[in-house]
């Protein structure tokens, strides 16, 4: 703000603590964030506390609406967490070209659910956006918004939109089946059989 | 049994009810079956009981569990209400050829979730899947073995087992992205145009 303008208060903002609020200072973002990740992995969305995440992160709960806002942006934090890569640097799925960008896709996002660590958070995510229309929201916004329609907006297709959203079905149904329902084979096959065969419907439903 | 054999009890059957129970005679059975789909479809897997069901159906518990069995016997007596036309004759869904196989599938399993009448009930399902093992089970059952793969099996296909199940991820990806977490423009799209492009998906893996 320039020393001109008028000395008026910054717009309230609710829940904004004062700033010597316990817990705050240089990683605190992070940490709330990364106790959101727990708990909500922990108990789903209805069952999990803005408490419970404060207590976690060591931090006054009203800290983690100051950083987050409400109950629905402190889950898609925790869930970025997760996806962070690929949100970052979506144009890094089309490199080597539109022939290959299924393939690519279909190896971050079930790569992402291959790695035991994250595998239980994303298991929460699915079960938070089946059962509550807040985490369905976020699921939503971050599947389709921020990852399969940037890659599929840039194939230069019509229908991006609907194709992407097919080709992220194709993967939440492989997703669900081999690490949520645990159907068999599906669920023990060899990681790179499945992706060669859902790739190639997402490739069809991007590019076909 | 033959009189030659020695007169012991028939063998000891769980909750066997007397033959008197309350509420049994003709139509029990459904009525039973109906009652349990609406319990599960309200209150979810976890949520639902024995005794509202048994309330529902205007039986005794004990009869619920002589005609079903245990909770997850029930449930899926509950899910096979809605699918039950499909599981009765999978062979149907061949007439015509494997070639259109893919779009036979997909607008059966689709046109189910089309129907409001049962839209909510499956949603239960899905819910109710993604949460409790045993559901989990149930849906499993249902999806792959008595109605992925009697299709796919008789397409007389290598890793017959697999392509159903890659398939049947496409269905319950669409199926939930559609009308659980609801994407748009993937909810709102004409059903056929989904079934079109679902079903390109369904029958490239099946027979591709």
């Amino acid at each position: 703000m320039s020393p001109s303008e008028p000395q008026s208060p910054p717009p309230r903002r609710r829940g904004r603590p004062p700033r010597a609020e316990a817990g705050d200072g240089p990683g605190a973002r992070e940490r709330i964030a990364a106790a959101a990740r727990a708990e909500f992995a922990e108990r789903g969305y209805d069952g999990a506390s803005i408490r419970a995440i404060a207590k976690g992160a060591g931090v006054d709960p009203a800290l983690v609406h100051h950083y987050f806002g409400p109950k629905e942006r402190v889950f898609a934090a925790a869930v970025e967490l997760d996806f962070a890569p690929a949100l970052a640097a979506p144009g890094v799925l089309l490199e080597g070209g539109p022939q290959d960008v299924g393939e690519r896709l279909t190896r971050f996002v079930l790569g992402v659910w291959e790695d035991p660590a994250t595998r239980e958070q994303l298991r929460a995510i699915v079960r938070s956006a089946v059962a509550n229309e807040a985490a369905a929201t976020v699921f939503r916004e971050l599947v389709t918004e921020r990852l399969m329609l940037p890659v599929a907006g840039r194939l230069g297709v019509p229908d991006a939109r609907l194709r992407a959203e097919l080709a992220a079905a194709q993967l939440v149904g492989v997703a669900m089946l081999r690490h949520v329902i645990k159907v068999e084979p599906l669920a023990s096959v060899d990681f790179e059989d499945v992706v060669a065969r859902a790739a190639a419907a997402v490739q069809a439903h991007l590019t076909g």
